[in-house]
């Protein structure tokens, strides 16, 4: 099945201000669209970043794509390698770790595999679960994602949410999550406030969520001896510790006396990081993100190598639309070694690019899709409004401090920096 | 696509009495063929061991996939656990490493996973490589299996290929192996005679095939001081040396000293083998079989988890027939992780189950079959032909050490003797 040509479209969709250790999510967030033509009208669809330089990268490699075999995923690899060459990535809010020509390389790639996957399952009449091996669950749990918030933008435009600024104000934002989605487990993410004030956002939800597993995630905004000391406090009330501290050095630190364990989206983002990972023990949970791991079949076996290693396996997450939620719930379904829910965003949007009525919560879960490919359509009218949006937003990539200079004009982000 | 019934075959084909560390081939190699009866007629198939332990445990385990759907690998190998319960299949010949309920269950699952892998690729009309995620290669090489040999067997049976018992023996085999099937690389079964007369075989090898890659297996036959002996004698001669001595800890004492990389069939033979391995750093080339490493996708798996590790990944053999070959070529065409040429036994055998012209050697390496599935066809006449051979052969298990005190009655097994 020849690819015939490709078309990337950059898209932006309201965001609220959520709170992070780097500042505060701009109005829009920005994604991209991919669509793969190929043979017998055959269109394969992948979703990812949308900062221009990422973009820029994506554009280099789909050229050398014209005329390969959509089934030839290792030709397509080495046509996007040879395109790229040592480019590199670089994203201005470094959020999900370093920088590297291989990270570049995996993220481009993932994008377009995504597509030729989905391409794929449309040529072949079956789902992409079943490319990926099979479904090892029918349905995919996730975890409610709450953010410290403001109420509005700065330009005034406020959000069905509301504040979260404390406490009470998490516990609310929790509760009408799970009212709406079922989530069965609750991730909070810190690195905004004080660490004593965040673990009483948690000791909150304990008490208001009784059971339900918890999740704090500062982005690596404390000192190892910060995170021993809230690890502590915390023991027995988080089921994972996500990124206290930056590098494996610090975290292997942490590890070494946390109770609980110690999970990852920053210090452990590819394949090159792992052999540093067991040796010094420093994670014990990787958050796999298919986007950044070189796409679906080398999140797959990321799983193998995780069990292999004794570690647990979860999913990370940015802001994402339809696409990107039915790749992840493809992969994830079809990874029999995951062993905690995923993160999502997907409550924060307000809109979508693909057909309603596919990707549905229920029990804080998402049925596997079980049309061809991604089992996802695209609406076009909605792609079209999407790219009006970036077109008009005025942002090009992402950049939460400057925006947050907006609403604290002395912000200056730093990791570690509690 | 439901899985209606199955039928297991044990055959039996004729085999040379080739020497290894354990003794003797028998005058027959046992194998057994899986079919795999789904709906629309669609028959899956599938090879692998032939020894009653074997057989019993896979017979326990096919009347749980009734009913199943071909694409669901999860519940199928949740069905093949359960049937299994921590049944322990053991080998009498002890040359694939130790047994566990989960190698067991790895084994009797992967050849139903292959079985499974052929029925969906046969549905959808592709081949199993691109199941797996594309070709990496069109071809997949193979190096030469030479073995020392008798001439005859104990009951007069001789074969094509006469007598190996000296380096003269061993150059002469391999011109002929090399002649009819182009080998680029070769690899010699040791273990047999005293270190210093097998270096000596591989020497004249090197001095007749100059700038062929050379393997060398005594399979564990040596301690680990005359393992170094041996690797210092052959550095820059061998491209690696295969299981000199037993078990892990013996293995790192020699690769501390080896200038070759140490490769392995032996000592890390499944998952839960390789944090030893990645610690000890006891081997650095990891020789994968689908058959006992738990089936073709977790054998592709397991080329991210040597690559993640900076270790080789080569492919072992045991003797067998062209579905199995079949299998091991898609696997391998799909793993880009593969850095060395693959093992096969297949010079050595002169009959087979599968329709001829689809797997054909060519300057070493043979073609990835196009057809739908694994894209061999059974010859049933000739598998009953093979299963009579089975039933009149009376070999129920391979037993290497008792069929070798035929020609040498003290005969004692030992690994690590010299
Ligand atoms: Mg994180
Ligand atoms: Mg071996």
């Amino acid at each position: 099945m020849k690819i015939l040509g490709s078309t990337l479209t950059p898209i932006a969709f309201a965001d609220p201000p959520l709170l992070n250790v780097m500042g505060v999510h701009e109005p829009y967030a920005l994604r991209s669209v991919l669509q793969v033509q190929c043979e017998d009208g055959i269109v394969g669809l992948g979703e990812s970043y949308g900062d221009a330089p990422f973009l820029e990268q994506v554009a280099r490699a789909l050229p050398a794509l014209i005329g390969l075999d959509a089934f030839d995923l290792p030709a397509i690899r080495a046509a996007v390698s040879r395109a790229l060459g040592r480019a590199v990535v670089t994203d201005a809010h470094g959020l999900i770790g370093g920088f590297s020509a291989d990270k570049t390389l995996a993220s481009v790639y993932s994008m377009i595999e995504v597509a030729a996957l989905d391409a794929q399952g449309k040529a072949l009449h079956t789902p992409v679960v079943e490319l990926l091996g099979g479904r090892a669950r029918d349905r995919v749990d996730f975890s409610a994602y709450l953010f410290y918030k403001y109420a509005a933008h700065a330009d005034g435009r406020t959000d069905p949410w509301g504040a979260a600024l404390d406490a009470d104000g998490l516990v609310e934002q929790a509760r009408r999550m799970i009212d709406v989605y079922g989530f069965g487990s609750i991730k909070v993410k810190g690195g905004v406030f004080a660490p004593e004030v965040e673990c009483e956002g948690i000791e909150a939800l304990a008490a208001a969520f009784p059971g339900r597993p918890l999740r704090l995630d500062p982005n690596a905004g404390w000192t190892p001896a910060t995170s021993i000391n809230v690890a502590s406090r915390l023991e027995g009330v988080l089921e994972y510790l996500e990124d206290p501290t930056p590098g494996q050095d610090g975290m292997a630190q942490v590890a070494a006396h946390a109770p609980m364990p110690l999970a990852t989206n920053m210090c452990v983002v590819s394949f090159a990081d792992i052999p540093q990972a067991v040796r010094q023990n420093s994670v014990q949970v990787i958050l796999s993100d298919h986007h950044f791991w070189g796409g679906l079949r080398d999140t797959l076996a990321l799983g193998t190598l995780t069990e292999t290693f004794g570690l647990g396996l979860s999913m990370h997450s940015n802001s994402h639309l339809g696409i990107s939620l039915a790749a992840m719930v493809h992969v994830a379904a079809a990874t029999r070694q995951l062993t905690y829910a995923c993160d999502t965003h997907w409550p924060w949007k307000d809109t979508d690019i693909v057909e309603p009525g596919v990707l549905e919560f229920r029990n804080g879960s998402v049925a596997v899709p079980t049309a061809p490919g991604l089992g996802v359509s695209l609406d076009l009218d909605a792609l079209a409004r999407a790219h009006e949006t970036y077109q008009s937003c005025g942002q090009t990539r992402r950049d939460d401090v400057t925006y947050m200079r907006r609403f604290v004009p002395d912000f200056t982000p730093n990791t570690a920096r509690w």
